[in-house]
């Protein structure tokens, strides 16, 4: 995509009061939801340029391509804006299957039953010691 | 659920400096993304003691049930947290099958090309001047 219509692309986008829009990531091929991340304008720009996901992570401040440490990016299949422009939703190829850094495949690994109790409703893929040792 | 574990459910979650936590929305059958919605603590206790979704509707600055005016509520099959207790996922039973007041089943209705443009993928189930006349 040329700069041109990357910018017209930005410039449809609401990004809230600190610069961000929330991205939901969603697994190309399962449909399950991976996580919900958030973008600056630089990580949609990078995103879109790179076709891996790129996200401002607000724990640590700063810009970051998901996987640049573990290798588990996310090949950006599709984008998808919604009815208010303020929330994207982006179809992701998950490389190394886990998208989350406990070692699931989504971050949304745990379920509430209806006794009220939390319960873990997915496999783990990994084991986050072996794979974040700093 | 009663009042104790409602209560335990609640206080495991992070909500942001606007005392509101994201909750992606998801058709249960479907796997399909439908909106991106906030919820207060109220909206969470309302959900969770009637099985159906409500948001803090930003836009309005109060509390709603999805689908109070159009009838296109949401039926809670299944509650989830993400791994840093800060985001929900939600999978319903959409009724009326759209969640989108611009009358499709997804918010998430338009999609980037890779020429930069933005085409609708998903077909209009109802016409939203038909539904929300005043």
């Amino acid at each position: 995509m040329n700069e041109e219509a990357l910018e017209k692309f930005i410039s449809l986008l609401r990004f809230n009061e600190d610069g961000l829009i929330p991205v939901v990531v969603q697994d190309y091929a399962t449909g399950e939801v991976l996580t919900l991340a958030y973008m600056n304008k630089d990580a949609v720009l990078q995103t879109l340029n790179t076709g891996k996901a790129w996200y401002w992570r607000r724990s640590h401040r700063r810009l970051m391509m998901k996987g640049e440490r573990s290798g588990r990016v996310q090949l950006v299949k599709e984008v998808r804006i919604d009815c208010d422009s303020d929330t994207l939703l982006i179809l992701v190829e998950q490389v190394g299957g886990a998208a989350c850094h406990e070692g699931y495949r989504s971050c949304f690994f745990r379920r509430l039953r209806g006794d009220g109790e939390i319960e873990i409703c997915s496999e783990r893929l990994f084991e986050p010691k072996e794979v974040y040792k700093e």
